[in-house]
């Protein structure tokens, strides 16, 4: 068996002793992570003395305990933090009318091939091993399209949202959130509408829920597909070169505009005078109907058809979103551009406030060519080294790389597929629209806040009522009754498995699992038909040894306590 | 690109051609599926005539629209169902203070290699590209053991559940349920407790959530390793054959005896006399304690060590099942072995009443060697035609095979990741049981009873309100307007995005998603302030107009209406 590069355990090592540093540094418990930490250590220990060439006594080369390159297992308290999101997410979306589905964690290779450009490089894929080959989705998007060409006459339109992992083979980068296993989280609606309506809704749906997930201010950037390519034809941007001079503007939110200018000139050899005109352009920010007006006075960008179907799409938009009273969010942003090269008309993208570059704000038309944009230059990644003031580091989670959520409508990829599977040309079309929320992104937010406001770890369960025993052999019997009985009332209760428990120890298991409520059950009190109820925390937590209640009327009582 | 084997989509078509069948013969809406196998049909023409060889004017191959063998999507109400099983378990786990994990949909091929017996060959792997060499889960048990070797500081002891996809490169079934990419929901108590007491609230928890999922009768059969090791010590078979006889003995359930008997002897070399003392214990089966003090009154059984202790734990654990009500639904059964090798204590599978083989039943010690077991045979595997009448297929899905949930006590898989790599021998063993519900099976079991009764197909969405416009141009506005009211109140209210939508159409969407209420607003009734509402669904739905309601007391009427 091959070992596995030490390295991939050395910058957990290194990226978990900057943790243990910081909590320190913050007064926060560090003992878990400290004790994971040697964890690593040994097995970094027998990875490079064990797995490497040394064999047990069978003959074997050591396991590698770890997860897969960019990938993680979440404990209980993150699972149940995620869990959340996807809940208030899912709420959101199922208040405006989306249904859900499914489709297979992996895809034919043939269907993911050629969709995602230069990214392609980084799909996984099934090994052949005999059957047809097969590659793991890379996002929700394109199976989407597939089963919408495939179930056309059932779904001719559908509003649907789908959560599920995606893989991508990239660079993981796991402070920041950037993995190859990651939840997506996207809500899309398909048909032959009318211009602009479903596009408004998805907009609102957006803004709804970045405000429910409650990780403080965001902006959502918007433009659109042709509004870019008539600004390009202005300019004089040679059409084979659209697409990749898109994808250079695309970068101006985390480079500077010199740095994409010459991208544009000297990479893919763009004339310094085009490049200027569409500099001109894409600087251009700011709240939507005034940046509108502007552009539409335009007399020379309102010449070109594209620009010009573009902006009149845009001020529809723009109505219905003062209709849906989120218009203040928005930034009409001629920078943004968009990687993907399904995308037909409107784009957007909404931006964390941590994460806007330092002095890029959402203030109204400041023309970029200017000392903000300039100080923005890419950062320097430096690596955590034990020891060091974690402050100094350059956090590049937090600036320039914001996006928490982004789409677009793509009205052309379920008739592609449609056509490449031998459809009638023209026939499969149906027009789609939709956003995808970064969970990852958002999680890495809220950890982060959580951490800030030194609030202790979240729960991991959701019991109610912890039953202890205290003297006795230990009470397992009257236990397992006791608890069956509040199971019986649908009553989140627990109790130990030991035969003949440690009182303290039981205790210590309720504080560890911030249970709110004990049943303290004591042979003496049991023969008068009485048992103790303890709240264990919150303000009426005392230290005192709780209120007597009748045995036989705990369930009514606890319900009352248990439901307030 | 290479060409999908055409025999994919015929079984498909050849099964959907019966199910259109059935529906037909159940007086069912049947042109949703007719639909759908008119566009299989025509993508297998397009795979013979188009893939196979034929290329587009580009001279590329032809796409393939399908999910790869052995996986499918699920559209809406399906979805919505599957979940609503999620939920059901996930609610029950909690109650019993679980918490969830997450662990990655692939682990290091060495962390699954060997685990899994004559099974491993079932295992997918992902492409050697370049880095670690990975495999998709086959289960959620190994990860779980990973998991807790790994972590064994911070959980020497936990309970958690975890519903995830896994993977097996089996020969699917699709009718069966049985297919590549399916959804497991495990639940595990790790730690070192005192004997049978969490293994009891393991089968408290089974029964309670088979019982909430409301699928109908189902018995728990249960068994104990150290008890079949007895028997076969007892018995005579040579230790190097006891687990290929375990197996064998496992197929009781599918087999009859003759052939199970067939298999020790001819294709396992056991000498016929060991065979006939192993049948002699392994057909009883019956109520856990009448059963017990049967086997218990055995001096030649009780003379052997793991029988004995084994029959000592069964004891303790009939007296927590009693205190935990759940006795009545165990059947103490000598035939149970379970194929898996890496349990050590109480194994059981729950067994749902419709599966099991015709004259098999709880009756208690029914000898297996009579006319009833002889007659359960492995049923021959008729293909469906198109045009055969469905009822005479065997459906090999409703016979012997019918384990809804399974699972055991397995004490040594942590300590083995953690020696193998490279702990201290005996240190990291972490003692667990676990139990896996096979939710694909109980979907099946709920669709074929949904459509049994002949019930409409579930909603697909959870919307309360439709608005609805008529007349006037089409009050597109003013349809966004009071849906964003509804919705800024919680309400889940859609409206259409066609600008001028026809009346019809509009009450047609909300009659296919099953939306109880509409909001209907017309030119006339807005200029005085007014709106109507409307009940589609249920025993208050009418032909009527609606009721007048105050436009700016609509959402407290409403929510009164939508909450009752």
């Amino acid at each position: 068996m091959a070992a596995p590069p030490a390295s991939d355990l050395e910058a957990q090592i290194a990226e978990l002793t900057t943790k243990v540093h910081e909590l320190k540094t913050c007064k926060q418990p560090f003992q878990a992570e400290q004790k994971q930490l040697g964890e690593l250590k040994r097995a970094l220990n027998v990875s490079q003395g064990g797995n490497a060439g040394k064999k047990d006594s069978a003959g074997k080369g050591k396991l590698t305990l770890k997860t897969p390159k960019g990938t993680k297992d979440h404990g209980p308290s993150a699972t149940l933090m995620r869990k959340q999101i996807f809940s208030t997410l899912e709420q959101i979306f199922l208040k405006h009318g989306a249904c859900t589905i499914d489709t297979p964690v992996f895809e034919l290779r043939e269907i993911l091939a050629g969709k995602y450009g230069e990214d392609s490089k980084l799909i996984y894929d099934l090994q052949d091993q005999g059957g047809e080959l097969c590659s793991l989705r890379y996002d929700l998007t394109v199976p989407f399209a597939r089963f919408l060409a495939m179930n056309q006459s059932t779904y001719p339109s559908i509003k649907r949202y789908h959560i599920g992992k995606v893989y991508r083979r990239d660079q993981p980068a796991m402070s920041k959130g950037r993995m190859r296993e990651f939840y997506q989280c996207d809500f899309d609606i398909a048909g032959n509408f009318d211009t602009m309506v479903p596009d408004s809704e998805i907009l609102c749906i957006l803004v709804e829920a970045l405000t429910a997930l409650d990780i403080g201010d965001f902006t959502v950037k918007l433009n659109h597909r042709k509004v870019l390519d008539g600004i390009f034809e202005l300019a004089g941007v040679p059409a084979d070169k659209i697409r990749s001079i898109s994808s250079a503007v695309d970068k101006l939110d985390k480079s500077p505009w010199e740095e994409v200018r010459r991208e544009m000139t000297v990479d893919k050899g763009l004339d310094g005078e085009i490049a200027d005109r569409i500099g001109e352009y894409v600087k251009l920010k700011g709240p939507g109907k005034e940046l509108l007006a502007t552009l539409q006075a335009d007399a020379k960008l309102m010449a070109v058809p594209s620009a010009n179907e573009g902006l009149k799409e845009m001020s529809i938009l723009f109505d219905y979103l003062e209709i849906f009273g989120v218009l203040g969010f928005m930034s009409f942003d001629m920078s943004l551009a968009r990687g993907l090269d399904y995308y037909t008309g409107i784009i957007y993208e909404a931006v964390h406030a941590s994460s806007a570059p330092p002095g890029i704000s959402t203030s109204p038309a400041v023309p970029a060519a200017s000392s903000t944009i300039e100080t923005c230059k890419k950062p320097k990644k430096k690596a955590p080294t034990a020891g060091e003031d974690a402050e100094e580091e350059v956090d590049e989670s937090q600036i320039g790389v914001g996006s928490i959520a982004a789409g677009g409508r793509y009205d052309d990829l379920v008739g592609m597929f449609y056509e490449a599977s031998g459809g009638k040309k023209g026939a499969g079309r149906i027009p789609c629209v939709g956003i995808s929320v970064g969970v990852e992104r958002v999680y890495s937010i809220m950890l982060a806040q959580r951490k800030a406001r030194e609030e202790r770890e979240g729960r991991g369960k959701e019991t109610q009522v912890y039953v202890v025993a205290v003297g006795g052999d230990g009470l397992l019997k009257e236990r397992m009754a006791l608890v069956k009985e509040l199971w019986d009332a649908g009553i989140k209760a627990e109790f130990t498995y030991k035969a003949k428990p440690k009182l303290q120890q039981q205790f210590d298991t309720c504080d560890r699992d911030q249970t709110p409520l004990t049943v303290i059950i004591g042979p003496k009190e049991l023969e008068r038909g009485e048992v103790r109820v303890r709240r264990q925390v919150g303000k009426e937590a005392g230290a005192g040894e709780g209120e007597l209640v009748q045995r036989d009327g705990l369930v009514e009582y606890l319900k009352k306590e248990v439901l307030l």
